[in-house]
């Protein structure tokens, strides 16, 4: 039997932060990126690759925005706005990957699914809305949205000034629609990309009518529900450090290669990792491990031709 | 053997040409197509769903050029935007279609795919592009334009007064890609959304590398490669009359009922269809049904559990 991975791409993977986001650009970033993970395939890897989409998605809220703003063009929610991000990136990344493959002589279909996730309308993300999207407005703009859309709005203040930006819960991923058939596609030696930006977030309502969720989902916390559900041997959160470190930046700074998960969760416990980056990548691993995957890794997608890279969390 | 049909859904059957386009007229549109759809899945068929894109991706167009203008967020081309219709729509149609489906009490799973599709970048379309897209500009932006990003511009004169609108190439399509895997999932009986918008125009330029074309392909034409190419046995084109008439709002108006191939080629020879609406439906049909279709149908999606409604076309 081959071993099969789920591999969840970060958002600089495509786009980095320092760019301006031309499709040049893009391009680019994510060819460097897939010719790193052609060295998975090479060892013989089903894949699923699975990926972010802050960057894109948030211009598309920017040009959704303009378009209603200079043309009277009615705004698409924000569900239907992953949904686009899933299909102009998935798209790229297909093609892309085409190419790596053919010029890496490698013989394999590339399949890219549009991916609903389901989430619980009861989950207290909904309460506590975090996740900021959207472009920065004044006041009196964020009010009249406010009202108007019934978007909930949080002050952000920067050296540049302060500005109200939308905020929209992100709740926890329950399950990938669709999973066995990801599973199936892969095992039948395709290369499936999906769970784009963390999947469409859609819930069921109290009638079972699928509902869209105006909310985000974290990524890599998607991808490790399907690499659980699917029994994925080995999850990849490939991302810009080579390695995990606890106490990061400071004078006893110390680099993890193997961690268990009990350590994982001790470290935890006592905050050794970025809140907002580091600790929920972990924390997906840990839940990736525990409902039975064999191995989560942490590293640079440069990094993968270098079995001895990387953070590997392991269950002992 | 379950029989197999590919059925395109017209633009009209998810945003009308009087409509303000806003989410909730979108889904209602939808859900009003989708309950007639049902009917197919009842009778016992293995259900491909294709469809348009011109409204949205006309939308996305709007935006991107607002987002650059107002927020100076890159533009991306017009493959992408295509890509991010796909996903959209498709996520849309594929969530609708769950609730519609459980409302009938039927089991079935939904996938959608992202299509690229294969066009020959020697097809003489390219050379003479005419497919309208995006907005209307004055001569001087039209010039600035042509000039920055090599778009090609056509004066449109209306009532309204004149502009120019950009003009793409729309060739033919050649291959859809991963038909093979549409064709598996449909029979293994889950409902498969793919070829949005006619799929994605991609080409592969002298050393095999596939390339994004800046084109546009008619989504009946890619339809009916792919029922072709997968051997469907039905094809269903789903536009806004119940009928294909002949001599259409003349005197001797014609209703046509069924039609052989043989009369088809006649009645096209002699002009009698609309050239840019009806010529290019019937043109599909034909293709279909010569490349070994068994039956290809143009109607409305609300005649769908009528069959003696819709103009049928056979080989003889």
């Amino acid at each position: 039997m081959k071993k099969l991975a789920v591999v969840a791409l970060g958002g600089n993977a495509l786009l980095r932060g320092n760019q301006l986001g031309t499709i040049e650009e893009q391009e680019q970033n994510t060819k460097d990126t897939l010719e790193n993970l052609v060295y998975l395939v090479k060892e013989g890897y089903d894949l699923i690759i699975t990926h972010g989409n802050g960057p894109q998605v948030g211009n598309i809220l920017m040009r959704n925005d303009a378009g209603e703003e200079m043309y009277k063009i009615a705004q698409m929610p924000l569900d239907v706005c992953v949904a686009d991000s899933q299909g102009g990136i998935g798209y790229m990344l297909e093609r892309i990957l085409r190419n790596v493959l053919k010029e890496n002589d490698i013989q394999k279909e590339v399949v890219t699914l549009v991916t609903p996730v389901l989430v619980d309308i009861n989950d207290p993300a909904f309460k506590n809305p975090t996740k900021r999207v959207g472009k920065s407005y004044n006041k009196e703009q964020a009010d009249i949205l406010a009202n108007t859309k019934g978007w909930i709005f949080k002050e952000e203040v920067k050296d540049t000034g302060s500005g109200w930006r939308r905020v929209v819960p992100s709740p926890k991923p329950k399950s990938v629609m669709n999973a066995d058939v990801i599973d199936m596609l892969a095992k039948q030696g395709n290369i499936v990309i999906a769970v784009g930006g963390g999947g469409v977030p859609v819930y069921y309502d109290e009638n079972h009518d699928l509902r869209p969720a105006e909310a985000v989902i974290d990524k890599d916390s998607a991808s490790a529900v399907l690499g659980a559900t699917i029994k994925a041997d080995e999850f990849y959160i490939l991302t810009d450090v080579p390695f995990v470190f606890i106490n990061y930046k400071k004078e006893n700074e110390q680099k993890l290669e193997k961690l268990t998960i009990k350590q994982a969760e001790e470290y935890m416990k006592q905050g050794m990792f970025g809140e907002g980056n580091m600790s929920p990548k972990i924390q997906s691993c840990i839940n990736f491990v525990n409902n039975g995957g064999k191995m989560a890794v942490i590293t640079e997608a440069t990094k993968l031709k270098d079995k001895s890279f990387g953070t590997k969390l392991v269950n002992d």
